[in-house]
């Protein structure tokens, strides 16, 4: 792991990394802001999955988070959304191919070698970060995530209830399955058998029997995306059917944008911090 | 005036407008953040003026100046620069020509026809601002900037004390006439009177008899630029012997970017707002 850049921000240290995935086979950065802690001190973590197009540099600048994780005393980290370089397939189109992995691990060529952000994100950074990151407490873990990330939050945190604590998303994709970016993606990256693509389509998962105990959604009424693809009312559905306390919250005449989730971050990073204390 | 873009934000609008500026004679692009009100209210206003190499987006997209912004009822101003266009004449340098306007009304040729920052902070754009923003209460403005910004609300706010209640900076240029980048604009755009430079400069203001009440600086130590080109000192040993209240807070450890200024941005503003009211 290599040091990037390191920053002094909001009573801690926002840090940029970079390191050789072993997953993607390709340099992977990611952002790491902790906040200043008595020594010995052990931190809880919250992962923050970006949307499409994103590096781990649109939250990281734009995301308003680390006042809320000073005060509460969070580790917050952003990774990319997808391997990048000149070795790495991609497409034209900004919904496919770099900087949209979609936090699935690819079966399809050519896009199997590299695309494998379902590991990336649940295994290999995780251990990175126990190893280098020796404040981050990897026993009280949150995820959240916005859009496309919202959707890798959402079906991460359910496939991995024991890992981490509390789960919550602005506009996510909440079912892949059913709207036109995830056909495409599901298709692109797992081939045709249906059954594959479930364990990447948060209301599938909830359908198939993962629980956990509650989870937080906030939506713009006024994103352009919101009825074509985010959906959350098949989320309400689905987690009305199994039990799950959802908080989902129709914020008006919001958008897609982080003037929208930098609005509300301080709101999920307390509610996150409440569970993991 | 035309509208680029409005968005919904912590509880209130940021939007994005352009405006044929008659002192430029270009297209100039400016942010304002307003925070829902009631009807009929009238909310003090406060500017922010960008440093080198900014536009209005720095600041929109990086300050977090919005919470506190809603939170007091503050609205927020975010100029551009410098005149910028095919017409307006440059410099391949960052400190010079575009994104460099350093707040000044040049005399000297090719830049003395668009490069008239001072007069249009000053005089067209609070013009603009009163005429087309009705909740904005002209009678309560404070002005802020950071490092060249800094400069010019150092200044600005010198030449105009009842305009301007209040007067803060990040990291300013506290004294144009005494460091490379301010010798380098000056005679540049004002040529080689050095009498003509001291209206630009904020120490030479205060020794040629500017006061106001009282000044707010932040100022990380390990700002690169801080030794040679900032030198808070300076405005610290002018403002001793004027008798003006400055308080300058050196941040230990932070540097000279948005990962500084966005720390420090809600303590500004909640000096300001106690002043504005």
């Amino acid at each position: 792991m290599k040091t990037v850049s390191t920053t002094r921000s909001h009573g801690g240290t926002q840090g940029v990394y970079a390191h050789d995935s072993s997953e993607t086979g390709t340099e992977m950065t990611f952002s790491v802001f902790v906040p200043d802690a008595p020594p010995g001190a052990r931190l809880p973590v919250v992962w923050y999955l970006s949307g499409l197009t994103c590096t781990h540099a649109n939250v990281t600048e734009k995301g308003e988070f680390r006042a809320a994780c000073a005060e509460h005393g969070l580790i917050y980290i952003a990774p990319d959304t997808s391997p990048r370089g000149d070795d790495v397939p991609d497409d034209e189109v900004y919904d496919f191919g770099t900087g949209a992995g979609f936090y699935v691990d690819a079966t399809q060529k050519p896009w199997a070698q590299h695309y494998r952000m379902r590991s990336y994100i649940e295994r290999e950074l995780p251990a990175l970060i126990a190893a280098r990151f020796p404040t981050a407490d990897m026993d009280a873990q949150a995820i959240m995530g916005h859009s496309m990330g919202g959707h890798g939050a959402l079906t991460i945190g359910l496939r991995n209830p024991n890992t981490f604590r509390s789960i919550s998303a602005f506009s996510p994709i909440v079912a892949l399955m059913q709207c036109p970016w995830g056909q495409k993606a599901l298709g692109g990256y797992l081939g045709d058998d249906h059954s594959d693509w479930r364990a990447y389509d948060a209301c599938a998962l909830i359908e198939d029997g993962a629980r956990v105990p509650n989870i937080l959604v906030d939506q713009g009424t006024a994103d352009d995306f919101l009825e074509e693809q985010l959906k959350p009312q098949l989320l309400a559905e689905a987690c009305e059917t199994a039990g799950i306390a959802l908080t989902l919250n129709m914020r008006e005449g919001y958008d897609h944008s982080y003037y929208f989730i930098s609005t509300f971050m301080a709101d999920h990073l307390a509610w996150h911090a409440a569970r993991l204390k």
